[in-house]
């Protein structure tokens, strides 16, 4: 611990002089410690206290090797090669606290860095970091009683296949009898049904809010929320997206078949949509084609409601909209109290500190979680 | 459909001239495919009716590009430079059938090739490629009723965390009221829990089998089979590997909290246990430590009993063994037979044209789930 601290203490001193080149950052702190989504037995790549990333990779004879990052990563790192021809380097500055996905140029090709896990994201399985958070305890793995995850696969004969979804069932859930209500949670563009569980930790989410006493359990499924399925070598993908195909799955397909397979209240009043992102933008319009189906409305990061889109509609029992500090933070505020003051129950919530990323997205959960199905 | 017959054709008489060169592997015949494992709208890499595989990195300013095949992939590959700068290769002659893994070798470094989807194996997530297999239909998703695969994180006192399990519960579980036998089934050395689902398709082998009526449905729960957890940058792993804190976990832990939260005939006469590789040694190891546990007992490329082993033992009520004919066949039908002469009931089994790989062990899962639980 001295031995750290004096360490430091000269980092500091000698970065003074430095500070010119480097953009009035903090000094680097140098107790790094490896990203803890690494592969097993990799060192790296490694975060500080502060929240900068440092990463290695081995390419010895590659002439360039730059890391990019996406959105709160502060753009890309350049990495140098160090004595023993490896490539290394260390982010500009401290990046936002939770998870970014990245991905690793190689003498001008895109690859994943072998030392962490991959996630799925812009349409590829990207590299996955993760900043620790001050409030990281909420997603944490703790002792705690825990809900199991799901996969399922239900009959779709509009799309002619059996589709996927993971099923969230809260813990006691299998011995059970109870009857529970149900979230249908969607994810943002590029990403698929693994995003919410894997990037979002919801069922630890879950599990946390559940063990604190803060919420009634309920399920949550999450299935991917595109149809237009993207043949190889082809385009398709968000421009050439439709709405009505997946309201098909999710309404017609997907509801009626966890319904028939899962102890749930399968009715209006116990059932939720949220999404994130283009999942927000699903939600928005699902929720206004079908104002039988959903009760509880959620976008986060993706979209807000107007009184005006519930004319000649019913209200629902709640709107929550949500987004980062970083993002439009203004325009969901605004629209938070318009929606109240037009006499909805509707809740607004703004990430500090935070982009259109998933640190942004699991806080969101956790703030509507308590307030679904009361 | 004529086109392809006649550039076949056309590609057969070419290489005729050839032939000398290519080692006597027969004329590439031009229909590739991309691998069913590649990410969403990546052609490559992609694979033919022969089992050749090609092999499309983008990397244009890379001095050497190379494919490493594991086992049963004739080695690895040289991609050459094409001209549009990526790098393009076909490996020398046809691969065997079912699923490899692989990694690519870009200037010294290893990397995943970002058209395909990872797995885990060789204590790292690598890239996957599939050679369609003649008999392909056992494994395929079908449109039949489906199995679940559920994550689950049990308390784990002697490991002091959460340790993660996959459960799959035969169709109609999720609102049934039956009971079930377990099959215990462990992943090879250098993969992890998700090996079985993932590269063993082990759900859809299960629903295919009780879609035929061919097996009476049972239910399959794959953990982790090390304890020897591998801090970052320490080695770790195969050497320092001991039974006694797994067999805790498995026998102590998992298999009651399994009981307590599935709907389980939690006796030893409804119990298995089997496993590939790794998997196999520990299988033989716990099954002749705990007697009263499991009464099948399954290696899979993992060894073989002998009727010494049971001296003072029990004789369980099923001996599989199994493995591919490029492996040793012989000591496997060998044991058999001697097992069977000394009065127990063994099955042998050697999956035809396969090494030690995970058709090889989707084959063998096929083959032994009838026999379980008679």
């Amino acid at each position: 611990m001295k031995n750290t601290l004096y360490r430091n203490s000269l980092v500091a001193a000698f970065s003074i002089c430095f500070s010119f080149a480097q953009a009035q950052q903090p000094a680097i702190i140098e107790d790094f410690k490896p990203s803890e989504l690494n592969q097993p037995q990799q060192e790296y790549p490694m975060v500080n206290s502060q929240g900068y990333a440092r990463f290695k990779i081995i390419a010895p004879a590659a002439d360039s090797v730059r890391v990019s990052l996406g959105l709160g990563g502060r753009g890309g790192t350049k990495l140098a090669k160090a004595e023993d021809g490896s490539w290394m380097g260390t982010t500009e500055g401290p990046m936002d606290e939770g998870f970014h996905y990245y991905n690793v140029r190689i003498d001008g090709g895109k690859f994943n860095d072998p030392g962490t896990l991959n996630y799925y994201g812009s349409v590829r399985w990207e590299s996955g970091i993760e900043i620790p958070a001050k409030d990281q305890g909420f997603y944490a793995l703790k002792n705690v009683p825990h809900g199991n995850v799901q996969q399922i696969l239900f009959p779709s004969p509009s799309t002619n296949t059996s589709r996927r979804a993971f099923v969230y069932t809260p813990p006691g859930y299998e011995k059970g009898k109870d009857k529970y209500p149900v979230l249908y949670l969607q994810h943002g563009w590029g990403e698929d049904e693994t995003a919410w569980m894997n990037q979002g930790h919801a069922n630890l989410i879950m599990d946390n809010l559940i063990a604190d006493g803060k919420i009634k359990p309920f399920i949550i499924v999450c299935t991917y929320g595109m149809t237009n399925d993207i043949k190889p070598g082809q385009g398709g993908g968000l421009r050439s997206f439709k709405i009505e195909p997946f309201q098909t799955v999710l309404v017609d397909e997907l509801i009626p078949y966890v319904d028939a397979n899962f102890r749930t209240i399968a009715k209006k009043e116990q059932r939720a949509m949220a999404g994130l992102s283009m999942g927000g933008f699903e939600t928005k319009t699902i929720s206004m084609n079908k104002t039988d189906v959903f009760d509880y409305y959620g976008l986060l990061s993706g979209g807000v409601y107007a009184p005006a889109d519930f004319k000649d509609k019913p209200q629902p029992k709640l709107i929550f909209i949500s987004c980062g500090s970083k993002e439009r933070p203004d325009g969901v505020k605004k629209a938070g109290e318009e929606l109240k003051a037009a006499g909805f129950n509707a809740v607004s919530y703004v990430s500090e500190g935070t982009a259109h990323e998933f640190q942004t997205w699991r806080r969101s959960l956790y703030q509507m979680a308590p307030l679904l199905f009361k």
